[in-house]
């Protein structure tokens, strides 16, 4: 039909004819924005409202008609209306037969209702196409015409045809449609932007925790510590000692914390000896954030990784460095190469980089983009393999470059370890134990489990 | 049809012969190149053309025939001509009646005639199914197989079936098609292949510009200035003191620039009292290039980031280190740590990283991936209040940096001010305005008005 | 009949009855996995085998029947069973006349047989209507729920309406459709899960080999050599010093090597005197890997840009400095600035880092989602404009940085050359060339050739 239509049309002289009209129930805001919107893009617009006497709301090109003559106008109808007005809709049942109605509705909590909004209307107009569409795009981003967000438009519904129009209408607008199936889906698609980062929350919080207790533990041992038993004022270190001090162990912790659920996991089903059950929910939760937890661990990384870069440049480091050279100078002698400590230094930094250096590849193949262009070996290659290799290399650096604290006793200030040995807990416990889980004796029985082995059947019943 | 074709064909014994004959009319370069490719992906092809003697130009394997013999060996025919050539297809109306005929014509200028080439195909051949597909595609880019670069085809028609074909036929050859809907949607397709980056123009002669203009001042103040007046060479200050001196104004300035018309559309909107009313033209530009404008501002500034690291490896900079410690030395005293100077520069060094990783941060999220994996409210959160943080951030880096210099007269040689107080009128002039526009007074008529609260419902008939 | 079905049970009170049943023959691992998940999405899960004793196996709230029962019950049968037993569905024919069936399953090796499972099946049941889907997705990821990979699933098939029944199967369990056209795509498919980076092999295996190279020559020449001849152990070298030298010199080898087929291509053309004869097989596979050949490229040249930027972090540098300063002060005198070496020292690295600049960003167009919104003409500019200037600035700065040891003697320790030379020679090649190419009387022929003309036509035949 649509098609027909449209080769009809092609044939008539005037091309500005050439769009189908819609008809927009209801004069709201975003009703008259995605009106505005529509008439822009060549399509007449009908708007059916109560009172046909409040056109100065409505878009200057559209017409305003009552709900039955406009819904008589169009194929399309937009129900631009609230949820809890659709039962007036229920009268116009006849009008509305057969017709696409477009659900455009947003609740203002996650899971408000029992059914989504457009399986409401679905219910209530059991004759129409009802799809829903449109509601992931702000009506002020339409309005200014300023779409630098997402250009996406999910859109669902159960009739394949009249999904098709909707989408030629959100294509026409400029945007970016996409098929999520049927009608199921729109529970989903009415959650969708009422969310802000909801995997990123734990990851964030807990990062920011660590944070702030790093912080001031650094600035007890570091800062108050040294004012007092030393009278020297060091509170400028505020500004990047002590981040600096803190980025990296927050960072080798977060990274360790991506791989123990793994651990967790593998022994819970060395434990139950098959992997037909589910996980405790907090190591499913954890599970589902792992990625969210390594690239905020790989936030931390980057700014340890600029804030060592920027040392040279420090006033306090070319003080300490100039004053450590005249004394020199002033003694007439001049130190001889330590190559141990040549060693110690060019190999924490080289282990340094090289972690980083994976660490960032673990980043960039998390991207949408590229994850997509990978299949499950090559993704599992890169954030097992390489991703435990990361983890080893940044553990080996934290501990070449604090090894020599362990045994020193001006580490041990107000007897609390440095803040390095704290940072080595967990990535070694995590490396020791995944150590142990590679062993064939031990990992034999694992991957048969994986590959669907049970070792008490009657248990999964 | 096409389902029953291939499970019967599939039946067959012989595989090879499992694709359906494509005609292709017009033996040019494209026709060439597309033939070749998809005998290489196992299609029959059959030439189209006048003259059945050239047979030396198309590819080994293809039939050569006349047209109409050509067009009734295949449900498909690509038209490999150029649109000025289309009118002798309407002799053959009658056996392209409800074939699929594929346009894959481009034009040399965008816009060149009212109607895009497809929809002229579709007009002059009324009873055909027409397509537009492939023009994105590069002839040469098909013949060397190095498809390296996108391999979108995009593809649109207002015959579902139709359009299906085609589709299957561009995954045949390797290519990924994208459905763009009907064929209202062939004018865009046909002007996507003649564009150049034309969101880009702007901003990058915009900082270029900037960049011209404040290398030259800087020129100026800091190598011909200490020339003529301290007689001093510092020449190389070309090649990295004063590029790390421009780049971080420009990436200020341009990060400003980046604010600065959502200021301006507030300010518009509360002095007209209503969002219905289209911005100016200029603004509205403005607003559509602040992406590019602020990934500009990035590049900048990981210039800047770069250049200021790279500095203790300079060779300028290792003299005067060693002339500074020498001369300590030599006098025989050591200067003790200035407290203030450590403070600030180790202020505005964390500034700066704090500032670059935010910017890294929106940066990243605005690549196509990211930015359409997350909603509205989450895009808005990172884009304005994080990028306001990182604009704040860079502010405060550069007045901490550049402080001191506002109330030195040496800053002012030849009475022009240094180049940090004008890199810091823009962004402080946006921070001040923004700072006026969240006072409650302010904000709540604008939200008002943003929800599509009127002032003079009257004004937007 | 999906649409009305579905439109009748949204009448229904029952909502958690609104999925349809779907089949699966097999309670082998992965159909377990797949009940599992579809029980969890809502669906009736109704399993076919030929023991219906035990049900210890199948998920707890899956039915367990007959093969001819299970399949009677639903229009979706999912084949869970391997290849070679696919024949014991002959005898089913008759029921599974016209329903759904969808082959999952995978090869233990690339193209293990002549045609792939999907049509295979096709061919055994001409009734049934075949769909391949589910193969690309991990049965531990399904079951772990950890889909932190890519959740696209590919489906293909000859059947349109067939096809969107998977599609919103796989939907419905939170992964992503991919339409990959009719059962001809299966065989593709089915040889997806199986690859690991197969583009990356070669230029993986050359960089390794290359860098193993030169690892080894510096460690004859730096160490070895200063050890035997000066008596220094500078063995710490190994750790950042030789890493850094390699690193360069692999980067900018590549990079050239990203160039060079582009160059024997057009040598090839100029000669033969057409573009409508096919490159030989090396040419056109190094054509192939030049995106991962330039990343490489990238990854070398980012660890280069790190080792150097740590340098003076390091403590065998500290020591350097202190060493000429210190003697310096000793004998009372101050070096003047030498304003060649200031020049040379600052070209050097702005060369290094604006070139370093334009290969991220070439790096950055390469990410598959920018990539794909760029047409061919950008694609164009960027890769072959900006990623020459990024070969001949980098070359540059291996120029400027390695020109001193030319003429010194002290280059040609073992009278074997410093690398700095070895690594300038294709660059230096590659862009020699590329300027010949260039010249009008040898760029308009080429031209012509690659829009079609042949000289000599008859040989095209």
């Amino acid at each position: 039909m649509n098609k027909n239509c449209s080769n009809i049309m092609a044939l008539a002289p005037s091309t500005s004819n050439k769009r189908e009209t819609v008809c927009i129930f209801g004069t709201g805001d975003f009703g008259r924005a995605l009106g505005h919107k529509m008439i822009q893009s060549g399509y007449p617009v009908v708007y059916g409202s109560r009172s046909t006497q409040i056109s100065s709301l409505i878009p200057k090109d559209a017409e305003l008609l009552s709900h039955a003559e406009a819904a008589q106008k169009a194929a399309i109808i937009i129900i631009a209306i609230q949820r809890h007005h659709y039962n007036f809709l229920i009268p116009l049942a006849e009008i509305l037969h057969g017709k696409v109605l477009v659900d455009i509705s947003n609740n203002l909590k996650l899971n408000q209702y029992p059914e989504s909004n457009a399986e409401y209307l679905a219910q209530l107009l059991p004759g129409s196409r009802v799809v829903k569409a449109f509601n992931t795009v702000s009506a002020w981003a339409l309005q200014s015409g300023t779409l630098d967000a997402s250009r996406q438009v999910f859109v669902c519904g159960d009739d394949v045809e009249a999904k098709q129009m909707v989408m030629n209408i959100v294509r026409a607008l400029g945007l970016t449609p996409l098929d999520k199936g049927s009608l199921l889906a729109a529970q989903e698609i009415e959650n969708y932007p009422l969310q802000l980062f909801p995997m990123w929350k734990f990851p964030i919080f807990l990062s920011l925790g660590l944070t702030a207790f790093f912080f001031f533990y650094c600035l007890a041992l570091d800062v108050i510590y040294t004012y007092i038993y030393e009278k020297k004022n060091f509170s400028f270190f505020i500004a990047i000692t002590i981040p600096n001090r803190v980025c990296p162990v927050v960072a080798l912790i977060l990274l360790a914390l991506v791989y123990l659920p793994g651990i967790f996991a593998a022994i819970i089903q060395l434990y139950r000896g098959t992997k037909y059950r589910r996980f405790p929910d907090w190591l499913d939760k954890w599970m589902l954030c792992r990625k969210q937890l390594g690239l905020i661990a790989l936030a931390f990384a980057s700014l340890h990784v600029v804030f060592t870069l920027v040392t040279p440049m420090r006033a306090f480091v070319s003080w300490r460095t100039s004053k450590g050279i005249i004394s020199q100078a002033l003694n007439n002698k001049t130190e001889p190469l330590n190559n141990t400590n040549a060693w110690i230094s060019d190999c924490y930094l080289a282990l340094g980089i090289l972690g980083f250096f994976l660490f960032v590849l673990l980043g960039i193949t998390s991207l949408p983009s590229v994850s997509n262009n990978v299949n499950w070996r090559e993704f599992r290659f890169v954030q097992s393999k390489l991703g435990y290799l990361a983890l080893i290399l940044c553990t080996a650096h934290t501990l070449v470059y604090g090894g020599k604290w362990f045994l020193s006793p001006s580490a041990y200030k107000w007897y609390l370890p440095n803040i390095y040995m704290l940072s080595l807990v967990i990535p070694c416990a995590v490396l020791v134990v995944k150590f142990v889980l590679i062993f064939p004796c031990v990992d034999k029985p694992l991957t048969q489990i994986r590959q669907g082995w049970e070792r008490n059947p009657k248990h999964s019943k």
